[in-house]
């Protein structure tokens, strides 16, 4: 309705404009920071100004990060010689959640897609070459999405850190923990069957 | 993880206290104001801060407006002498987006609910009797929430208003526009029975 206060309409703009926010959503947020507290609403303001103000892209690895380096790479001990590359900052997350690395991570900041415009200058490419010799990286593990433009940047990088005289390697893909073949999806079980190990 | 900007997490553990947004939700709004112009975090934060410095309860009905009046009771064209009572100013923007309705409302701020301690006192029932004479009023329409504890309050109020010689309406409760009757629960169907009118 157009009859609500100004202040209240702007603010149901802005949040419909975040991800997975609609319109009854963001009445519910509005309502509910209404309702609360006072001290709610500008909380989340003082956060939400903080973010900008605070985080930014580690010099190194392009993580998320409050000064120069990231958690990670201020870490002596993840200097392991295995660079993780992957396409962007949530999937250092999702790498993190899993506790299964030791090592540093490199984030790309997406992946080549020539129909997209997106061509190797465009990502983090020559950073990662940069950080190869000062970090002693002898395995270069390649984490991009299994897409169709992940894996095809997955083998362009492969091709041209291997002329470097380095080892890369890609993450297995297959039928995921707990997955059921009946569900799998033919490409998923093709790749599943073709990644197959011996066992024991 | 706990390897986060202490920024990023002070974000995220904001985003969490709202309604409908788990850590994965959270997390996906933070990255995408991250990757966003700047500014867009920052229209956020703002309309945020005037969201509590200007909008306020109406004096007279209590729907959410910016100055003493909602736009509603401020417009004289809805002084119809019919006031619609309802829980929440949100049920007011519901009746307002169906466009059924042409009179003034009256938040109560909630039902009666003994076990909650929530008694007549709690209620903006002395505000909505204050109305009645200075604005004309010859129905009040019982729009409370067709659970228990809106039929109890409803009940109340109506039996409260008729001591002063005013006529109380409740609104139907039947089979929802649309609604098929094998989905119907047995409580609506007794209702919908109930409260069956003649045709033609």
């Amino acid at each position: 309705m157009a009859l609500l206060p100004a202040a209240l309409e702007r603010l149901l703009h802005e949040l419909t404009r975040l991800p997975g926010i609609g319109r009854r959503g963001a009445e519910r947020i509005a309502l509910h920071l209404l309702e609360a507290p006072p001290e709610q609403a500008g909380q989340l303001a003082e956060a939400l100004a903080a973010l900008r103000r605070e985080v930014r892209p580690c010099g190194l690895c392009g993580n998320w990060a409050e000064g120069e380096r990231c958690a990670i790479c201020a870490d002596p001990r993840r200097a392991t010689g295995q660079l993780c590359v992957v396409e962007r900052a949530v999937d250092i997350w999702a790498f993190e959640a899993a506790e299964a690395y030791q090592g540093r991570y490199h984030v790309l900041g997406g992946t080549l897609s020539p129909l997209a415009g997106v061509t190797a200058d465009d990502l983090r490419i020559t950073e990662l070459e940069d950080r190869l010799g000062p970090e002693g990286i002898s395995e270069v593990i390649l984490a991009t999405n299994a897409s169709v433009d992940g894996d095809a940047t997955a083998h362009y990088l492969s091709q041209r850190l291997s002329e470097r005289g380095l080892r890369t390697t890609r993450i297995a893909q297959g039928v995921p923990l707990g997955g059921h073949l009946d569900y799998a999806d033919p490409g998923t079980l093709r790749l599943a069957l073709q990644g197959r190990r011996p066992l024991g």
